[in-house]
């Protein structure tokens, strides 16, 4: 558990609190020992900091930003799901992107490496997950990015 | 199981026969505890009710009914899934919900609030799941929301 | 696992060498008896042989032919996941599959049936799947479809 609060530290990252779920909803579910956690926005301190869509107003190095911001989203609700307790999350098990963009942007990939790359960063070998990274026309509160996630407990 | 009927029936709700896959696929497989629900169409009494686009055709409260019809074809599925007894449904874990609409369109969880408020009404606290809502630029059969589901067995 | 085989090359098929993850993901993840394979294009011999969207400039035809491609490779990331062994592949859970397309496109089942078909003529009942097809804007390097599957392992 030190070690991932130590490279949450040392690359300069602040989990935020996790968000709420807004509606009837919640923010995540451990069934058995996965953890299914809702569809995750690119926000900072509680607020949409990206928002339009790739191959439009945003760039792609705004697009790994906001995935990136989803990604530390997912981190602070799987270390809710586990109680606060790292040592508790065994591994992130898949991330499925989905990329607000415009009918001749392809670069999906490169905006999801934002998340997978952070994962890595601080969870190491159990960061390393399967992933779908596709595009859509729009998205909720014209988010740039939504990612939604499973962890598996230990 | 019979609180969830008392519920329906009190909602005025009429679980629909569970739709049939009309192809290679089947309309939900069970894997250990986890039932996996195929995408659901916004179908009554066996036909498409609510077809087109919000922020084109398609109102906000069409887009609802849509979710809603949704769910409702979700819920028996998952009712047959538990060969008809309620008991057996421990709780829904997640619903990911595509709402066919245009790229400026970004009020998908208004949308998919059809669904998640339903799915609460009937099943109560089982009902909160983890949400995915994104936009897709068309459906199948036209249809305005397409939603999958995981549910829990207990 | 002779049987698989055997259907394979009857049906004229041969498997791909499962393709690598090209980023900080990888190809699957094994969570319990779970088998979570990343999403997966139309690659032949390791290229993209279906590119563009449907309603646009790819046929229906050729939109089930790279479904086809999408879902063998998915079968060979599920041989890979069971150590090479078909008989502990018990059954396939679930596909989604992402169809590139036009907003006037709403054939999205026609073309995934070009993998449902090819995952039962492969693996029988067991490739009996629940299923979610749905249209997306884009996805990577212009691929007309994109399937990530859920395997259970025997």
């Amino acid at each position: 558990m030190g070690e991932i609060e130590t490279r949450l530290k040392d690359l300069g990252l602040d989990l935020p609190v996790p968000p709420l779920a807004v509606a009837n909803y919640v923010p995540f579910v451990v069934a058995g020992d996965l953890v299914f956690v809702s569809g995750q926005l690119p926000l900072e301190g509680g607020k949409l900091v990206v928002t339009g869509k790739l191959g439009d107003t945003v760039t792609v190095e705004d697009g790994v930003r906001a995935a990136r911001l989803c990604a530390l989203n997912l981190l602070a609700q799987a270390k809710a799901a586990a109680g606060g307790d790292w040592t508790r999350v065994r591994r992130l098990v898949r991330l499925t992107g989905h990329i607000a963009c415009t009918a001749a942007f392809t670069d999906q990939p490169k905006v999801m490496n934002g998340a997978s790359d952070l994962m890595v960063a601080v969870l190491g070998e159990a960061g390393r997950h399967a992933r779908v990274a596709v595009g859509a026309p729009a998205l909720p509160l014209d988010a740039t990015v939504e990612i939604e996630g499973i962890f598996q407990l230990g």
